[in-house]
């Protein structure tokens, strides 16, 4: 019934396993995650052959994952290796040396597979219709253009940040004459990828080198929400760090705000990539993707038993459903609360004159109102925001989710707590407006469904004569009447309208 | 394997229905909570009949609750009824009719049987040993002193704020009048009670009365904790919130902070029996317990399953293990690193000079740091926070469980995600520095299970001329003695001390 997922990514500079557990109910969850710095791909540049001192650390990580795959009761692994494997001459020997000493077997996937795997790592979770992706590993950089949602052209370049620190000689201060050297060699390179030029598209970001960029520039501007996938930064910010980076010794790198101490040599040779990018494509902005090969993994093996494509429909309203899967909460009770509060939005269009993305948030906010029922019933609204604001939802901007935790934080009726919060460092006082005609539509739906027995089968939503009319259909439903009741004082002073019920 | 058992509990003044979730491994959670309030002794004062339009207003919820039973298959129903049927004349019939129209067999209990149950609820989830206990409600009071956490006096007296009101017609504003009288009544009753005079003792309150009055006191604090159990306050806090009450009107009392609508008449004679009880007992404060006739039912019938008494030995540790089993864990891991850090923390004794209670909140804290994976994997430790400051936990005051989330929340290392937020409202420096030093500790412990495999298996804990050993059996653990490393940088800062690592 229930299922565990190992799956391990050795690269060139950093191994990683996750684990993903996959409920009865088809609900999946990460349950672990661990990384080691291998840098497996250390030495190898000139003479294509992997180093024995990096293959035996890779080997006792492999064998640490190995035994938590064991304690975790995994029943399948799927294990990769990228470049560094693929490109040594005694890449062979090593995946057999892995498999005889660990029992794990180490798939050696091909460029096109990586950023193939990179591709369907993104496109699932985030909302992107045309982009430029790039998986920026220590031994290869994937490029793939995205239109209209499908992978268009894909390219696997064979440099990436250790290859290029190693080459240049970038690890630590560098010089004028270096950085032109690698800017050049860059530049050069991408340049002969004719699809890239002037693509005038967003760049979404995979791998160690795009998440620290966004940890750095998260803490240059004292972001408030510690999450980096799908943050979002602009051409003019992206500058002003790589040229603070340029700059910078080893040893300041090692402490620069954001940056981790383990990738201070190679984020010059990684962020110049990204650098000749923004150059090359005239990228409009920098998407930083959280998840890349290992989730595109994922993907492909649960869609496929699911049977479908490699991608996801709608990704919101996906991850919405498994998030009301896990949290286990009364899914009839949601699904009713979601259409009643739908067609009263629909109703009462010209009321409240909120567009088709705040419909969005309602629905996801009205699925989702009741799952802080696992923390706490006792304050449980609050609780259902804590959560959706720290859930795995995708197809969400940072501030569109902690709208739509605000909503259904406010399930019951507008309540304090949320503005101490980070909340205000996101919004502006149209956002605080939306959240509150929102969360009143979904209180309402929530109160025609007091006793969550679907008493009230749906609701006409009209406006007439300056009033807005609710026309109940379903039998008695007294309980659900009366706590309608309360909602028409907060009705008329939030719509300046009087709700009439039928 | 797992079980569902609805409470209901039909009082004078309301009806309510709990009900609580057991799980295959024994963990149990309340999932649903309704309230209506029936005011079923409305009008019975003076002929000792049930009306009948109280009648059918309880008989209408009771075909609600008996409905969510359905729905929430549950698989066994507790119902209780109490003074307003205990003390009909008609209370047999109307037994018999909610049986014939609902299905649901009520239980009259006694008066006794009420202050018991009471006691249970109140002795399972608040660490008290000496205390006068009351259940207030609408037509009884229950009291009970408890002495070395045994219930060593009992009684239930026929009166409650239900009662009392229409006795005195105290619903509207009062005339001083109406007051003497009022107070008179309620001092010569408990002069009744020879056992309750001058005990100078803790009060723990039950009941909305007592809800209700943590509620208005927070109003008037801005406390910025939203949890009644367990809140404290003094006598001159009550007194206070006491005479704002009595001079107001109905009309002012509805929008009274913290104040529930439906109590406005009924919290004059409510709010008088307590003041009444501080004056008689000389008590010292009031604790105000969530928990009560309810929770009571639930404990006798779930211990009593499990061998056990009525009462549960040490409330912190149970509700702890309990939260471990809801959030499912790797429950040895878990164990392995509160046992790392508990030897740690009684090693070092004479470097970090603290009491027996932090011990306590590094323990839980320890066996807790990990369930903030349910809610994202990726930055779980503020997740832990987040849950332990919320969850159900028995046994700590509202600023130790603050102080276990803080702990929690930094097992990888203090983070500023907590300075924002309401902890600041409940510590001064010195529970800043306590908070840091424990959550060292449980760093360094989480550091030597970084595999979660126990490769260290105990840990010696020492101070030799002025610097903390750490003394490690067990095999290898290479990664472990490397993520220790990351640790000797904190602990000279925080301890200022040299870890010395065997």
């Amino acid at each position: 019934m229930t299922e565990r997922i190992a799956i391990i990514d050795l690269g060139s500079n950093s191994a990683r396993l996750i684990v993903m557990h996959i409920y009865a109910n088809g609900a999946y969850n990460l349950v672990y995650h661990q990384k080691d710095p291998v840098r497996l791909s250390e030495g190898m540049s000139s003479e294509h052959l992997l180093q024995p001192g990096a293959m035996e650390r890779a080997i006792a990580t492999m064998q640490v994952f190995a035994h938590m795959c064991n304690l975790f009761n995994v029943d399948r692994v799927l294990a990769v290796a990228t470049a560094a494997v693929r490109n040594a001459r005694n890449g062979g020997d090593f995946v057999r040396e892995v498999e005889k000493r660990t029992g794990i077997t180490l798939e050696v996937i091909s460029g096109d597979t990586e950023a193939l795997l990179g591709y369907i790592g993104v496109i699932n979770t985030i909302a992107v219709n045309d982009a430029v992706l790039f998986d920026l590993g220590g031994g290869s950089t994937e490029l793939t253009l995205v239109r209209n949602s499908k992978p268009e052209k894909m390219i696997s370049l064979p440099f990436g940040a250790v290859y290029l620190t190693e080459k240049f000689q970038t690890a630590d201060r560098v010089t004028e004459g270096q950085l032109a050297d690698l800017r050049k060699f860059v530049s050069e390179q991408l340049a002969q990828v004719p699809w890239l030029k002037k693509l005038a598209l967003p760049i979404v970001g995979i791998g160690g080198t795009a998440r620290n960029i966004a940890k750095m520039d998260q803490k240059r501007k004292n972001y408030p929400f510690n999450k980096v996938h799908n943050y979002r930064l602009g051409r003019l910010s992206f500058d002003e760090l790589w040229r603070a980076l340029m700059v910078t010794s080893l040893g300041q790198r090692r402490k620069f705000p954001g940056l981790s101490t383990e990738r201070a040599d190679i984020i010059v040779a990684g962020s110049t990539i990204v650098k000749g990018l923004f150059d090359v494509t005239l990228g409009t902005h920098l998407i930083i993707s959280g998840c890349g090969v290992r989730e595109g993994l994922f993907w492909r093996d649960y869609l496929s038993r699911n049977g479908g494509s490699q991608t996801i429909d709608d990704i919101l309203m996906h991850s919405t459903d498994n998030m009301l899967r896990f949290y286990k909460g009364d899914i009839n009770h949601c699904h009713q609360v979601a259409r009643l509060a739908l067609s009263m939005f629909d109703g009462w269009q010209e009321l409240h004159n909120l567009d088709d993305r705040s419909r969005k948030l309602l629905h996801v906010a009205s699925l989702l109102h009741d799952i802080g029922i696992t923390i706490n019933y006792y304050d449980h609204p609050r609780h259902s925001a804590y959560l959706v604001e720290n859930a795995r939802l995708f197809g969400l901007t940072h501030r569109e989710q902690m709208l739509t935790a605000v909503i259904a934080g406010w399930h019951n009726g507008p309540t304090k707590f949320v503005r101490n919060r980070i909340y205000g460092e996101f919004f502006d006082e149209i956002d605080w407006q939306t959240a509150k005609k929102l969360s009143l539509i979904l209180a309402i739906a929530e109160s025609l469904d007091t006793t969550q027995m679907q008493l009230i089968k749906s609701v006409g939503a009209s406006l007439e004569d300056g009033n807005a009319i609710l026309d109940l259909q379903g039998t008695q439903a007294s309980v659900e009447r009366q706590s309608l009741e309360r909602m028409v004082r907060w009705f008329r002073k939030e719509m300046n309208t009087e709700l009439i019920v039928k």
